[in-house]
């Protein structure tokens, strides 16, 4: 049971069409963080439910309730449930996209306006606010949909959707939604796998699938002391100044060269296997890659693996600022009578928030007792999330791989990814199926920075990619 | 030659004019720091050339041209130039005060009007800004002066005045009137010593001269790396992050019991003497003093003198904040392309930011070589001021302490401030002649703070120390 040849035209002949599909979706400003941009999400989730609907698809939209944004007190943008075909002779799989999007203005810096797509034909890039995150992948579903409606070709499994409108915003009421459907005659019920197209490759040339993402613990480190600011002439040398005793305390978490300075931590990484180490060897990626996305050589390792596995496999501990010290351009002398160093440590298997936090709190609590201060120490977990890894030779992958290597004639990238898409989490435990992040767009789309792209064969073979991974599932899975 | 009875005696019968008087100036939101009060700025001029033409006081006010403040270009308050008395028997005292006030609006958290002043006749304060910094001073003076001429008193001195109104925004344009004014048939031509009316005691107790001030040496260190801010999943453990090596710099610098780990600065600092020990030891001054000032018990030392050593005698640095790391409340988790440390070094003698400046250079270049970081670092001095010390045994110092036990009936405390007065250091290096600062308020009147005060005991008895100071001066210094 292999893809038909007529699946492959349709989608080539009618690359206009599609291309006119994701202009409408992206004309719609879609903006989840805005309260102002909100009724353009519900607008956004009217065109899909309607074109959902056109092919065939049973839909039910689920209100998530309230929020409050900017001030005020509004709706939340509804998930959308979908669901078509219940042959119990067939898989059933769960697709997720989001179609809401990041803001976006002109004066931002874009060449063109972010809220209509501009086909640049020399380039062949279709820039625009959503293109590639997510309104592109998630329009790719559509279009394979359409492929096989118009062309009167049955499913070769069973389809369920869900797509929200939250995901730029802490996908709120999301996780509570799947939690609920699970069971028994519940929506989630029945599903074997669940595909995710909402990332990308890792550079921009060669297809991947995404196995990994790291989790995150996020910490406030707080050291106050005086009750007010001070004046450094007439304090300075005299009382325990509280940044002093937070940069010192800061400086003994990381090391230049990367390596946390936990005890601890480092116990918790899971070991490393020959095999998954073989599969940073063969990665398409190079030191050239990482820098050319820094901007700037400032690389780690000269070793390729040894930086992929910084990113994917290991953690990391960054330092992000400091709330409550001077921080403008210009020259105050002020001591601060309170500061809060904010890091964040991203998570690998086997660490979780739950036994990181401890060795955090422990540790900072020991050094700061060294510094022999007068000051007060405060550590707070401000947020956390576990990492996610999947089996990347469960059927669902090996699927994947196929229709990667029918499209693209590639073998696509293993990889696993550095940052957070806490909704792969929540449908891996919530569902306890095999979840695998299937992307459309490339490592250059610039997902939420100014001028966003989708290359245009990126959609088109995309679409392919998504139609091809259906009929491969259909044909790899174990009956 | 002592001061006549019936000057107290007028003092004191005169109590609630001169209040009256500040009541008139404090009225007039002379803000030297938004362009907006300007014209207030230049009102007050007016109120105080008005005051001492009536007085009989040679008035000429010096245009000190055009600045440029919150986008517009306007013209700088005048310096207000004074002169009485021509005797060449009798000595000639250069005063100074200035007539401009820090911001202040009542939402800021004041009691009180700030530009109203309000007599609390419970407490016996007078509250408002530029009560005590620096509009009571600056009466102060000419309250001795009408006390003379309405008493048909003689000066026991020849006076010169020098008023600005831009001391709170950084004297812009007086240091060039006194560099250009000195010389023979000049303006301070023939000036025998300074006093300056502009600081405040250590405590609420006690009265004292003041004959040093701390330098000052403010850096600026960035460090730069990525072309661009990253996201931390992404890049966590694979690029030389800015933060991690500025936190590593600035660790470096000094530790939380204040002392500076750059090398050669301690050699630098002048050696302690047994005569300037001794004069810690006798202030009246307490770690609770400290303590209360900064609002919680965080002195470094329990003793006494090694305290006020550290604000008056030893330099200190402060590290002030970081401009271009997260600064925001919340969790970001942002890896800062560019970020940049601020740190001040307070100088003593014989420290000066030309001897100062490669020591620091040179250690952070060391510093950061050592950490093997493909990052750039570069290192800017954003300001400086060399430190200031007087001889507190000149006959200016011998005058003021007499005065002060006459009107006092203390020995008044002999300080080194922490912080600076530049203007303190352009007389003394331009007229090359003993400077005094003699203060009128006490050390909680809160300055720059909401609900600045003077005392009405320190107004009315600091107009008393003022004229009893001119007429030691004429009895103490050598003929």
């Amino acid at each position: 049971m292999s893809v038909p040849n007529q699946f492959y035209e349709y989608v080539d002949q009618h690359k206009s069409d599609f291309i006119d599909r994701l202009a409408k979706a992206v004309a719609i400003p879609s903006v989840s963080g805005d309260a102002s941009y909100r009724e353009h999400v519900f607008e956004m989730s009217r065109f899909i439910v309607k074109e959902l609907e056109a092919l065939g698809v049973k839909v039910r939209t689920v209100d998530l309730g309230k929020q409050v944004l900017d001030g005020q007190e509004i709706q939340l943008p509804p998930a959308i449930l979908g669901s078509i075909g219940d042959d119990p002779k067939k898989k059933t799989i769960q697709l997720y996209a989001h179609y809401d999007v990041q803001p976006a203005l002109l004066s931002d810096g874009w060449d063109h306006e972010p809220f209509k797509l501009t086909h640049d034909e020399k380039t062949g890039r279709l820039y625009g606010r959503g293109s590639s995150d997510d309104k592109g992948p998630l329009l790719g579903w559509i279009n394979v949909l359409e492929t096989h409606v118009k062309l009167g070709l049955e499913l070769p499994v069973n389809l369920r959707f869900c797509f929200e409108g939250m995901e730029e915003s802490g996908s709120e009421g999301l996780d509570d939604l799947i939690k609920d459907e699970v069971g028994p005659g519940k929506f989630f019920d029945g599903v074997d796998c669940v595909c995710i197209s909402d990332n990308y490759w890792l550079n921009d040339r060669t297809p991947c699938l995404t196995y990994g993402l790291r989790g995150i613990s996020y910490y406030k480190v707080t050291i106050s002391g005086p009750a007010r600011d001070l004046h450094s002439g007439v304090f300075g040398n005299t009382v325990h100044e509280p940044m002093t005793d937070l940069i010192l305390l800061m400086s003994r978490l990381v090391k230049p060269n990367g390596e946390i300075l936990i005890p601890g931590l480092e116990q918790l990484v899971a070991p490393l296997t020959d095999e998954e180490k073989q599969r940073y060897d063969v990665l398409d990626y190079s030191i050239s890659d990482i820098e050319q996305s820094a901007g700037a050589p400032v690389a780690l390792s000269e070793d390729k693996s040894a930086v992929l596995m910084g990113r994917m496999r290991y953690p990391s501990l960054s330092l992000h600022g400091i709330e409550g010290a001077f921080s403008a351009p210009g020259a105050k002398t002020v001591i601060p009578a309170k500061v809060s160093g904010k890091f964040s440590i991203r998570l690998v298997p086997n660490m979780t928030p739950d036994n990181v936090d401890p060795l955090v709190i422990t540790y900072l609590k020991a050094e700061f007792a060294k510094l022999n201060s007068k000051n007060k120490l405060e550590v707070e977990n401000l947020h956390g999330g576990k990492p996610w890894v999947a089996d990347p030779n469960h059927w669902n992958y090996v699927a994947a791989k196929k229709a990667t290597e029918t499209v693209y004639k590639k073998t696509p990238d293993l990889t696993r990814e550095g940052g957070s898409i806490p909704v792969t989490l929540t449908f891996a435990e919530a569902l306890g199926v095999n979840v695998l992040l299937l992307p459309m767009g490339r490592g250059d789309d610039g997902a939420h920075s100014t001028n966003e792209k989708l290359d245009v064969s990126n959609y088109i073979e995309g679409t392919k990619l998504l139609g091809t991974y259906l009929w491969e599932v259909a044909a790899t899975a174990p009956k």
